[in-house]
C-alpha cells in the first residue's frame, strides 16, 4: 500500500476522497465486497494533468475514511490506457475465472474500456484477492465493434433474467448500448437508447434499479453523462426514469432530469453488490472545462461524497408531481466534531449562526420557512451562507420567491488571483417546495475547503468546487437571513478530517 | 400613434426594439401584412416592472427601424390581462369576421390567452384595418378547458390539410397541445407533445415548417420555452426537430437542442405570412431571474434582432452529423455606417482590430482559423473581443481547443455597482467546427449597448444582456488574438441608431 500523505493542503478536501498526488477523474469499478467499499478511479499518478489514465484504487469501511492502494489495473502498452468501467462480484463464478479456493466475495471482475489510438474495446480483468490485484483476461477484448468512441461499460446482474447487463456508451452516436451476458465474457447486444442533452458526446452510463421512497417498488434510472457541451458549460450528468425488462430501457417520459445542478459533478457511478441493494453512488467533482488548470497541488481532482439515492415523488410546480432523484450523504455524521458545533431550535435575522473550524470542513443542516412575500416579481427573501477565509469569501444563497426558490452560489476566485474564462463565478438552480402555501426548504451542506455540496430538500443537489487564495481555506461559516424568514432545527458542525491518523 | 422618445439612454439598444417606456416581455402576434412587419408584445406601459400585460404594438418595414403604436389589445376588466399569443392574416375570411370591404391582407386575427385569477382561456380579437385596431370576438373564449395554466397559442395555416393549427402550452402538465380549426373560432384538440427540459413550466410554443439549407425540403421545428428552471438559471428556449402531418408532431429524435445558448433569449416567436414563407423570428432578450431588477430606465426589456432561420446539417462531433438551427440577423447591413468601419483581409496578433463608435452599436464579422495546438488538455488559443466603456469592460472570447471551441462571455457588472445573485457573470457555449482538421469559426456579432448577440458558425447563437455604469456604453470594440490564430475577411462596422430621425 502506498504512503498516505498529510492531506492538509489548504485546497484539499477533508471528508471527500482525492488521490495523494497526480490527476484523478471518473470513479470506476465501484464494488462492495466483504465489508469493504472499493473505489477505483481514472488516475494519472505522474502529473496533475489528465493523460494515459490507469485505474487507481482506494478502499473504505465507511465511505468517509479512505485508504490508498496505488494502481490496480495498468495498461500493458504505452499507447494504451485503461479507461472507465465497472466491477462486480462474480459470486457464482459465472465467468469461470475463479475456483473454489477463492471465496465468493473475493471474486471480483472488472469490465473496462481499453483505449488505444486505433479504437476503444471492452475488456475484462479479474481479481482473486477481493479487488486488490488484477489479472487481464487472456481473450480480451470481450467486445470490439471497431469504434474509436465506445466506452465506459457499467455492468450489473439482472436477477429476473439471470443475466449480466452492460450499459456502455457509443459516445459519438449519442447512444447507450445494452448488452447481455451469462458469463461476463461473451456479450450480445440487446438494445439502444438515445435522448436528452447530447453535447459533444455521451459518456459513463449507469442503469440502476432505484427504490421509490416509502414503498417496496422500484423504477429504473439511466444516468448519462455528457462532455463537453453541457448547458452550464462542459460536463454534466442527466438521468432518465423508466422501466427495464432485461432487454430494453423504456423511459416513462422523455423529460431530461439533472443528477446534480452544480458545475462539478460528472461521470457518476453507483456501487454494485451493496448491502440491502441500497443505491449508493458518487461522481467526480470537477469539470473538463477547467479541471486541468485548477490551482491545486500536488493533486488534481476529487470525488463527491458517497450518496444514498432513491426516487421520491415530488412537486414540479403547482399541478405536476413526478419522480426525482433524492440524495443523502452517507455516514457524514461520523465525521462530526460534536465539540465544535452550533445547534439551535430557531434562528432569526438578529442572531444568525456562525461556526469557526480548524479543519476547514463543516456540515450544515437546517430548515428555512416563514416566507411571506409581496409582489412576486421584485420581492424576494434571502438566506445567505458565507464561507470566509482570511481574505476571501464564497457566498451561497437561497433567494426565495412566491412559488419557489433559486439556490445560488458565488464562487468568484478574484481574491485568489485565479481566472479562467470557463469557470462560472455565479450559478443557480431552481427549487420547488412541496407545500407552496407554507414553503419549507431543507438545506444540507457539506463545505469542504475547495468543494461544497448543497442539498436542498434532498432533491436539488448542487456541487461546485471553489478556489481561494493558495494558503487559505474558509474556516468560518456564517448564516444570515432576512427578517421575514426563519431557520429551525439548525445544526452547524465542524467535520473532522477523515485523513488525520 | 404615440410619441417616439429619443431612445438615447446609455443602456438603450440602438438596433434592437425596445418600448419607449414601461416593461416589455414576450413578442406576440408577429405577422407580416401588406409590406409591414407587425410586432405586438407583452407590455405594461405603466411601470418598469411586469404586471397586468396588454399587447403593445410596433411596426417596421425592414425589421430594423420600428414605429411605436401604443396598445393594440387591452383587457376589459381590471383583473384580466392579455397574455401571449399570435396573429394570422385570414385572407380567405375563414373566420367570417370580415367582409368584402376589407382587403385580404387587412384581415388580421389575433389569438391570445386571456388571463384571469380563475383561469386562462384562448380568445380571439380581430382587426379590420390591417392590425392597428382590434375588436374582441363576441363569443370569446374560443378554447376553455378550465385550466389556470393554459396559454400562449401560436397559430398557423397548414396547407396540406387546409386547417388552422394551434400549438398551445398546458404549462404545468409540461404538454404542448395541438388544436385544429377551419375558422379560427372552433377548435378541436388533435394531439399532445412532451419532451426535454421542463423546468417549472412550459411556455410559448411555436411549431414551424423550416427550410433545410441548400434543399427544397423542410422539417418541422417545435420551439418550447421553459421558465424558471432553465439549466443556466431562469428562462430558455429549446427546440425539437421532426415531422408534422396536420395532427401530430413526431420528433425525429428526443435530443434537446437550444435555440440560443445565452441567458437572454426567451419566448421566441416566428412571423406568419412572410414573403416566400421565409422563417423569421425573434425573442425577448431577457431572463425572468433578473429582468425586473435590471437597471434601465424608463423602460425594461428589449427584443433580439429578427433572425432568418433554417435547418443546416452540421457536425456534432467526430462522427455524428445532424440538423441544427442556423440563424442570420435580418437586414442588419442596412444599419451599417460605412464611413466608420474597419475591414481587413487578414488580422494577426500584432495588429488586432479596433473601432470606436458614436452610437454604441457595432457589428463584427470575421473568420478565425489557423489553430495549431499541442496538449489537448491544457493548451488552447483565444480570440478576445473587448467592449470598453469609459470605466468598464465586457469580454467575449473564443477559447479554441483540439476538437472545438468554447465561446464565452464575461459580463461582470461590478463597475456599475450592480449585483444580482442570479445574473451570471460568466457564460459559455460549445462550438464544433465543420472541418476538424482545419477548423474555421465564423464570428458574427451585434454589439448594442446593453445587449450583445454573437453567432458562431451561424448555428451557435449566444445572446446576453450586460450592465455598464449608468452613464456609459461601450463605445470601443477591440479584437485581440493569440499568435497561433488568424482572422480573415474581417469587418467591424459602426451601426447607425435605428431610432435617429
Amino acid at each position: 500500500m502506498t504512503d498516505q500523505p498529510a492531506y492538509d493542503e489548504p485546497a484539499r478536501p477533508q471528508v471527500h476522497f482525492s488521490p495523494p498526488k497526480g490527476f484523478m477523474n471518473d470513479p470506476n469499478g465501484l464494488v462492495y465486497s466483504n465489508g469493504t467499499w472499493h473505489m477505483y478511479f481514472q488516475y494519472n499518478p505522474n502529473c496533475t494533468v489528465a493523460g494515459g489514465p490507469q485505474w487507481g484504487h482506494a478502499t473504505s469501511q465507511d465511505l468517509i475514511h479512505w485508504q490508498n492502494h496505488g494502481l490496480a489495473i495498468e495498461s500493458e502498452n504505452a499507447d494504451e490506457s485503461i479507461y472507465s468501467g465497472s466491477a462486480v462480484v462474480d459470486k457464482e463464478n459465472t465467468s469461470g475465472l475463479f475456483d473454489d479456493s477463492i471465496g465468493p466475495e473475493e471474486r471480483i471482475v472488472a469490465i473496462y474500456t481499453l483505449h488505444s489510438p486505433k479504437k476503444q474495446v471492452q475488456c475484462v480483468a479479474f481479481s482473486r484477492d477481493g479487488g486488490y490485484t488484477f489479472a487481464s483476461y487472456q481473450q480480451n477484448p470481450v467486445i470490439d465493434i471497431g469504434s474509436k468512441d465506445f466506452r465506459d461499460p457499467k455492468v450489473f446482474f439482472h436477477k429476473p433474467s439471470s443475466t449480466w447487463i452492460m450499459a456502455v456508451a457509443l459516445s459519438h452516436e449519442y447512444q447507450i448500448l445494452f448488452y447481455g451476458s451469462k458469463d461476463l465474457l461473451h456479450w450480445t447486444e440487446l438494445s439502444r437508447f438515445q435522448a436528452g442533452l447530447v453535447g459533444y458526446q455521451y459518456e459513463v452510463p449507469d442503469l440502476v434499479e432505484m427504490p421509490i421512497e416509502g414503498t417496496t417498488a422500484t423504477k429504473w434510472v439511466l444516468f448519462v453523462s455528457i462532455n463537453p457541451g453541457a448547458p452550464l458549460g462542459g460536463s454534466m450528468t442527466q438521468y432518465f426514469i423508466g422501466e427495464f425488462d432485461g432487454e430494453k430501457f423504456v423511459p416513462d417520459d422523455y423529460i431530461v432530469r439533472f443528477a446534480d445542478y452544480g458545475k462539478d459533478w460528472y461521470a457518476s457511478q453507483t456501487w454494485s453488490n451493496t448491502p440491502g441493494n441500497e443505491v449508493i453512488g458518487l461522481a467526480w467533482a470537477s469539470n473538463w472545462q477547467y479541471t486541468n488548470e485548477v490551482p491545486t497541488y500536488p493533486w488534481r481532482g476529487c470525488m463527491s461524497v458517497a450518496r444514498r439515492m432513491l426516487l421520491r415523488k415530488v412537486r414540479y410546480n403547482r399541478e405536476y408531481f413526478g419522480y426525482s432523484l433524492a440524495q443523502f450523504p452517507v455516514n457524514i455524521e461520523q465525521a462530526r466534531n460534536l465539540n465544535n458545533a452550533v445547534t439551535a431550535d430557531r434562528v432569526d435575522s438578529s442572531t444568525g449562526m456562525k461556526l469557526r473550524t480548524k479543519s476547514g470542513a463543516a456540515e450544515l443542516l437546517f430548515y428555512v420557512s416563514g416566507v411571506s412575500l409581496g409582489n412576486r416579481f421584485t420581492d424576494s427573501s434571502t438566506i445567505l451562507i458565507e464561507l470566509a477565509s482570511k481574505s476571501a469569501r464564497i457566498s451561497i444563497g437561497l433567494r426565495v420567491f412566491e412559488t419557489g426558490a433559486h439556490v445560488w452560489l458565488n464562487r468568484k476566485a478574484d481574491a485568489a488571483g485565479w481566472h479562467h474564462p470557463l469557470y462560472n463565478d455565479n450559478l443557480s438552480a431552481l427549487v420547488i417546495p412541496e407545500n407552496m402555501q407554507c414553503p419549507v426548504y431543507k438545506i444540507h451542506g457539506i463545505i469542504d475547503r475547495g468543494l461544497t455540496e448543497i442539498y436542498v430538500n434532498d432533491v436539488v443537489a448542487f456541487t461546485n468546487i471553489h478556489v481561494l487564495p493558495d494558503d487559505e481555506f474558509a474556516d468560518t461559516v456564517r448564516v444570515k437571513l432576512d427578517d421575514n424568514l426563519r431557520i429551525t432545527q439548525a445544526s452547524l458542525y465542524e467535520l473532522h478530517s477523515a485523513w488525520t491518523k
